[in-house]
């Protein structure tokens, strides 16, 4: 069989390998590529292959007749230099897609089949479509408890898995949906100052308009190596670091390129993605916090309590010893949306500041004070009140600050940006809805979290009164085209609901 | 928003369509397009959107960082000369992904959802993950009777449909998988000399060794346009043409694309798939074919059963004629599988010829006198016998002849390729079992359908005695390395099992 040259075409196809034969390859012509959708490619001599989707180029400028082009992912996976000789052959589907159409039958799947699956993905045998069919399969009712169980195995499994050498070793985890819910950056600090091992690696945002990594790069470098981020945990007890760069539970971060896009969201998969990259990253206690809301992911308390018993069914047969809090999830916690402004409300609890958000302090110390209790020695309920004291007294400031120096302080800090605008409240009476999604919404448009200060400062909640003219908001963006496509959306609609007067009786 | 210069990427990404921003594009940083996977392409002035999946490109040759790429479908379809300004915004999701969740979520959809669906793939609004996760949540068990109907028909409505003015338009069509089974090219002219309207437009192969039009077109053109077609059609009554050029039903086609590379085959999709196809093509009465057998894609009566179910509901509702008829698929039919092998099987047919293969005669006969019945002075019964006279007196040779000569006849006609090599029989018996997926297998390593004389010939079918040594069938093929895979395969697994002896009885 022909030989091909090697060539690296400089595009990036999102955890997806794609190759590229041009239209007058004759290997292209003679093999009947046309109707397949992947190759496997292999070094002239020998190797394990790299199977890739495969494209069709007709610019010789991208790839001449006698080239095999990789794109990035796949090229550095194939790990040979341009121009080596290599060949290609018709990919035999991975052998555990036989498990995904058991799945789609409807069929149970056992554990050495999740293991197949997470092995064929981990190995980039599965094209994204596959991947899609895979999830789907598993979405909504589609597995059974065992099969998250199994699947998260399967995951832990395929990657590689952090041991701190220490009994105790908490994280806490939220599954999202709340702006401005930056809890993490207090409770790592509280538990620390308490002596807790909290080495907390976090996502930056992709769908809102701040992760915690996106927060804490305001004020510390949060791309640490994996021998950094273990010297500082070691010293500090904690660090606040960006995942991104671990690749532990590899898998899930293919599922995720997948299940984004397609915003599935199924609780099997949730419970499993999120559990086995703890368990990669070491814990061996962790509270989940799932907020309940009419606009939060999770819209009704029964369906909490049902999402609650699956974390546990799990963590309890993997090992992982797991508390699960449902919180209230009706409106954004804290005052600002966006990196800058999260960071503001962030510090000014540690300082004790009298402008302070309550909620989130408050919320803070309840996270906090259930992970204190993981202590064996300490009583139960006790936890809040040692948490407050840590706080109160200024210890959690002191740990902020020195796992902030120990990451490397941002010397530069951004600030909020400097074109502001206040949405007014439309008319007097009570607030009795804050719309989660709109929220995020308005604070994407302005620019967040690319654009660190932009965002929205809230400045009523729920329950609180306002006369109509009143600021509700403002809205902060660094660049123009942003700041107006946000006050377009926020004038819109506002994302408040203000009622005349509470609800009258009878 | 900052305006782009289009450029056409000229690379063919089947059916989905590309971007291509450069990841030093200012817009591209500063519109966090990282981790979206799609954006809308808009004219800088206005007109409808283009929709695609984004891929970041790290090379100036390939694409300047002021540049927006289109692959070569999307660039097509926004239908604007290269150079012209573009701006791109975030891709809002195609509303009918409301229905595909409702699907994953294993839910009914109605037909207006079903309508929505495909309006949406047929703009190519849809990735390929969110076709393949329709597809899945469509598949086996998933869709109702009614919804098989309303996808048909809302397939239909999304494409052309060809009106003949006839009353008495007639088809057929084999669901496939059985090698050899070339009955159309002996049916149509059957037909069409007693004067039937039969205009049949058939697929290439895509996973078989040879499709009705790759056979075809050893003996003549098959790629008509609209025009030639009709033409033709009007003056002898039928065609043997490429189906590729009509889009009719297009949303099939792109169904396609994505179900073929996940092996996805559930019944409510082929159902629909068949018979939208058809009635875009203007067919009043239609036979469809399903051969049964343990290598054959349906493997017991029962199954048959309920997909011949399947296709009377939804082709009476449709106002589609109808007739189903489950067919013998335990072993290829006829003796040659590929293009030139299969042509001549046809031919010695039509011809009357000593050696022609008995079995494809038969039930090209059977199906023809199927057809001919729908005329309704057609006693019941009568068929077989007027399909035989017409075979027999030579007036369907006449028939193919004319219809070659109008489609223009191919005068290199290819022949067997030169390469032979006989596989023998390893034992004396009686030859109880031949794989068609085998066999199939074989004859595309040879190099069939791309090389038309490459193939497999086959020297004795189910229930005949052989002698060890004898030759069971041979392989053709034109090169060298096709040669040699195909008759390795061979070697290892001939696809023919020989028993010693009959069944003993007791």
């Amino acid at each position: 069989m022909e030989t091909l040259k090697l060539r690296k075409i400089s595009i990036d196809t999102y955890r997806e390998n794609v190759a590229y034969l041009h239209r007058d390859c004759p290997v292209y012509r003679s093999e009947g590529f046309q109707a397949l959708n992947k190759i496997e490619v292999h070094r002239a001599a020998d190797g394990s292959p790299v199977i890739a989707v495969l494209n069709v180029v007709d610019d010789e400028n991208i790839l001449a007749p006698d080239e095999l082009g990789l794109s990035e992912q796949a090229f550095a996976q194939l790990n040979l230099a341009g121009g080596t000789g290599v060949r290609v052959e018709h990919a035999r589907p991975p052998v555990s897609l036989k498990s995904v159409h058991r799945k789609i039958a409807g069929e149970r799947l056992t554990l050495d089949e999740y293991r197949g699956i997470t092995r064929d993905i981990r190995g980039n045998r599965y094209s994204k479509i596959e991947i899609a069919a895979f999830l789907v399969s598993c979405a909504e009712t589609g597995m059974e408890r065992d099969e998250v169980l199994h699947l998260t195995r399967a995951m832990v499994e395929t990657g590689k898995r952090l041991d701190w050498s220490e009994p105790l070793v908490v994280d806490k985890h939220c599954i999202g949906g709340i702006p401005g819910n930056r809890t993490s950056m207090l409770v790592v600090p509280i538990v620390a100052a308490h002596g807790m091992l909290i080495p907390k690696t976090s996502s930056r945002a992709i769908t809102s308009p701040a992760g915690t990594a996106d927060t804490m790069a305001v004020l510390a470098h949060v791309e640490l190596s994996p021998d950094q981020l273990h010297q500082i945990v070691r010293r500090e007890r904690a660090c606040l670091a960006w995942g991104g760069k671990a690749r532990l539970a590899p898998v899930d971060d293919i599922l995720i390129s997948v299940e984004r896009p397609l915003s599935l969201d199924s609780p099997g998969q949730m419970v499993a993605s999120i559990l086995a990259k703890k368990i990669a990253a070491g814990s061996t206690h962790l509270l989940i916090d799932i907020p309940v809301g009419p606009t939060a992911k999770i819209r009704s308390r029964s369906a909490a309590l049902r999402l609650r018993k699956l974390f546990e069914y799990t963590g309890d047969h993997l090992g992982l010893q797991l508390e699960v809090i449902i919180t209230d999830g009706r409106q954004p916690i804290g005052r600002g949306i966006g990196p800058v402004l999260e960071a503001r409300d962030v510090m000014q609890i540690l300082n004790n500041h009298p402008d302070a958000p309550a909620d989130l302090r408050e919320k803070a110390l309840q996270l906090a004070g259930r992970i204190l209790e993981f202590e064996p020695d300490v009583h139960g309920g006790q936890g809040y009140v040692i948490a407050r004291d840590i706080l109160d007294s200024g210890r959690a400031l002191a740990k902020m600050e020195a796992i902030i120096k120990a990451q490397g302080e941002n010397t530069e800090s951004p600030v909020p940006g400097n074109l502001q605008q206040t949405v007014l409240a439309d008319a007097s009476g009570t607030i009795t809805d804050i719309d989660n999604l709109l929220m995020a919404h308005v604070a994407r448009l302005a620019g967040a979290p690319m654009d660190p200060g932009a965002g929205v400062d809230l400045h009523y909640k729920l329950g609180e009164k306002v006369k109509q003219g009143d600021a509700l908001y403002t809205i902060y963006a660094e660049f123009a085209p942003d700041f107006r496509f946000a006050c377009e959306a926020a004038t819109k609609e506002s994302g408040y609901r203000i009622e005349a007067s509470g609800p009258t009786p009878g």
